[in-house]
């Protein structure tokens, strides 16, 4: 920025110019030039190697015609190259656009033709995806082959640009630009390109170091993929600490463990299942893990057994739970480990999601939007500066994903008297019968307690009488059967009448699931509201 | 902010609407409705009642006919109610403008005809100076008596203005508006506002959390004077871990012992010369100190021996040094406990002020603002969110100080290999001599070590030989003798002949002070300079 245009920021009330994930990795350069930044595959790079990787890309980029606001998508597992974009197409003021891997070919080329890259970058297990999804987007002007070894047919090398490339200083922006579209669908339709600005992601990781009590130089193992907001926005918080990023291609129990033990890492971020899987895995006690600090987890509460047990067995390891989302940059609430207690009077919070991070402040309404009382159920809303600017291209969800100011998360919650949040359910899968609300996962969860259910939804589906009527669909474990009166009744014994199922249907397929393997709760809906006026579906 | 500014924002590129201090009020006053926010003069009120009165304060300005980007004065010791005025102008998009209560009037009055507040709020003690400041400037179109008691003539009462007043919501604004102007003339002449914004003291109070490891609901005393940055940027890091401040109007040893036993504070921020006087106080003992586990220094390095001391005296508290300006908020790096080491190869750190804060990138640069190599003394440059936008009404000063996009401090300093900076002088009492950099702190340090020596200062004199020649002016302890010949002998057994100084002015009254005490070299200075052509003075 010249002094100039600092004088002409003044007169615009433009966003912060100093507010950019660029900066603080040139922070990172100068603070810790021969600091490792990275290591994948083998090889380990510094802060000072990664930032100048990272202007190189941006020139590379530049040469490909990718100008200021213009995206650059990238298909890949996780690897060095890829958290070089999280800075690479920014330098520029381009954006970048990860596609989950996860997707079918149908559901990436949504992706692309909605975003519109103007450069795929791919790696060697995603070559023929990248072509195909070319293919049907003819925006993509070129192919980057971002991994080991020669470019195939029709791609760019990653390497040989990066080589040819001169760096420069990044271009002038603020805060308020444009860094990444996240696509998120979820369980609820089409993809949405998460807008989030430099301000979003900055707040996110500075209120993440802050309330994980984060330290510099920390050694962070990074198994999540890179494409979702959990696994991606930790570059940021790594970056403004100058710590060591381990990075996997993906989660692999034992390569974990040899990774701690190689590396000395520090800090984790896992979800339950992971940190179950660790847990049990035999190998477990031939790994020396006591590095291990830390652990953020996230996506779900830690159920009281597999906490008693971490706890036990990891006894030198905290343990932080995040909630939040993609639209959230993603931290919406924190629990710090001293509230990590399976006895006591603290114990009782251990299935909450905590408190709100110190950067985002958090509602619980009623549908007209007004505050409920303590206790009482309602969707979360929260703002902060970590929110979300809006839906790619899609200004009509956007304006109703914010009005008031709030972002509206979908989730059903309470608040207890300490200002611990509790999650309910999600507030479309909630069920009004009769004028009364019914939470879908306590029904489940006595649903579950069955021997013979090995998964089960519930739904809302119409009733003359009631509105809607609450319904089960079951999979039932192989070899074991149960029929519908045993299953209401297994209900009914358990909680109150008007919250059991009135019908079950048994399915004798595995469930209809969403790119991130959840029960998609409207392709179940959908054949019994055909017909009817509902915006549920 | 409703959905159609939602999409306006989204159009225009302004700042981030969230990253917003009145935000920040209202999430305390959410999780922790009935926390305790401040205790002042035996009251306590809870975060509720805080932001209730903030909101009232908006609302009662706005009936004063302050508005959106008009300014605000106060001029008053610690208070309570000073506390509001770092949100209630924001609640109306109003600018506040804290006035040094150490200045003399016409001081005051420079500072108040520069910002022109339409309200000056005072309390019992500036009753009298308020008048005269109103007197001068007819924008003052209001005051108020922001004190406890009856109003005096003229004055608006505070407590009758919020209990008429209708609180509402803040009005629509975002982060990059100005949020406080900050005045500081330090040793250089005029007194120039600083133009904080919320993204500025957001990004310091969000760093400062993250550096300092602060958690929730800490116990903070405050007993630094609120119109320092240092001091006012607590209120906004204490906001968002919902903490609790212990207010004193102003610093005193046995209160601050007093409330400390009392209210069991947890962290305090003190200067160097203030644990000096707690350590050394005679009733030291008599108090139970051990809540505190933190303690916050800045201003000027630790001395060895007061730390150890420290160190020995308090053994339940951890250190934090910052090194800032309030051009930067003000932290722009941070000395974490674990570099507080009196011994080792850790202690040559000690007389470093840290490594640059999370939040902030430092450079070291020459005259052309090309970096300097590791060990190599430059100016100090800093970038980052909490960098000011620049000083009100002087876009020529704001250009100068911010060109490239970094804040040129003014301080000389080096940075080690691991990236430690060290001061060594302002950059503007640095002498060039002969073509050598001679800083004036090295030499007065050697000054300082003569037993006859009660206080010194180097400067740079005109010289046709050396450009210019290194001067002292020295006061001599009362009984004590010194002539020129023996303090100059003096220093060159000690450091390089060009760093000596050739001739030295004894005084017999003391030194001409700044309004923080500083010695004014500049007053020092200017006899030498008259006539000469320089930009120095």
């Amino acid at each position: 920025m010249s002094a100039g245009s600092a004088a002409a920021r003044a007169e615009s009330g433009a966003g912060d110019p100093n507010q950019r994930m660029v900066y603080m990795l040139q922070r990172a350069a100068r603070v810790s030039p021969d600091g490792p930044a990275i290591t994948f595959a083998g090889r380990t790079r510094t802060w000072a190697q990664v930032a100048d990787r990272c202007a190189r890309l941006g020139a590379a980029l530049a040469g490909l015609g990718v100008g200021r606001g213009d995206r650059v998508g990238i298909l890949a597992f996780n690897s060095d190259r890829y958290m070089e974009v999280f800075f690479g197409p920014a330098w520029i003021g381009a954006v970048f656009v990860p596609v989950n891997y996860r997707l079918a070919v149908p559901e990436m080329v949504e992706v692309v033709a909605d975003s519109t890259p103007r450069v795929l970058l791919a790696d060697a297990t995603h070559v023929d995806q990248a072509r195909e999804i070319a293919a049907a987007c003819p925006g993509v002007a070129h192919l980057v082959y971002a991994d080991d070894g020669p470019a195939p047919e029709g791609f760019l090398e990653y390497e040989a640009l990066l080589a040819a490339a001169t760096p420069g200083d990044p271009v002038d922006g603020n805060g308020d630009d444009l860094l990444v579209l996240f696509y998120t669908g979820g369980t609820t339709g089409l993809p949405k390109g998460v807008m989030l600005t430099n301000t979003n992601l900055y707040a996110n990781a500075m209120g993440g170091v802050a309330g994980y009590r984060y330290r510099e130089h920390a050694v962070f193992i990074q198994c999540g993929p890179m494409f979702h907001a959990a696994a991606g926005s930790r570059v940021y918080s790594n970056t403004m600490t100058c710590s060591h990023t381990i990075m996997l291609p993906h989660f692999d129990v034992e390569t974990v463990f040899r990774c701690i033990q190689e590396h000395r890492v520090t800090v984790g971020l896992f979800v339950p299942t992971m940190i179950n899987m660790m847990l049990h895995h035999p190998r477990f006690h031939d790994y020396d893990l006591t590095t291990l600090h830390q652990i953020n987890y996230g996506a779900a509460p830690m159920p009281e057994a597999l906490m008693r047990l971490a706890l036990e067995m990891l006894p030198g390891v905290v343990f932080f739970q995040a909630y939040g989302m993609t639209e959230a940059s993603p931290i919406v609430t924190t629990m710090p480990p001293e509230w990590h207690a399976t006895d006591g009077p603290r114990a009782e919070k251990l299935s909450s999601v905590g408190r709100p991070a110190f950067h985002c402040d958090v509602r619980i309404v009623d549908a007209d939007d007004n505050d409920v009382a303590v206790g009482e159920v309602g969707e979360i809303l929260a703002r902060g500066p970590n929110i979300m600017k809006g839906y790619w291209n899609k200004p009509e969800l956007t304006a109703q994903a914010l009005r008031g100011g709030w972002y509206h998360t979908g989730d059903a919650g309470y608040r207890d008297r300490d200002g611990f949040i509790f999650l309910v359910d999600r507030v479309k899968d909630m069920i009004i019968t009769g004028g009364e609300n019914v939470y879908s996962t306590e029904v489940e969860n006595v649903l579950y307690r069955h021997p013979a259910v090995k998964e089960c939804a519930i739904i809302g589906i119409p009733s003359e009488t009631w509105g809607e009527a609450v319904h089960a669909v079951v999979v039932l474990k192989d070899g074991m059967t149960a029929d519908e009166a045993e299953l209401i009744k297994f209900c009914r014994d358990r909680i109150a009448h008007y919250k059991c199922p009135r019908g079950v249907d048994f399915r004798d397929r595995p469930m209809p699931l969403s790119g991130v393997n959840k029960i998609l709760k409207s392709a179940l809906r959908k054949p019994y509201w055909t017909g009817h006026r509902t915006g549920i579906v």
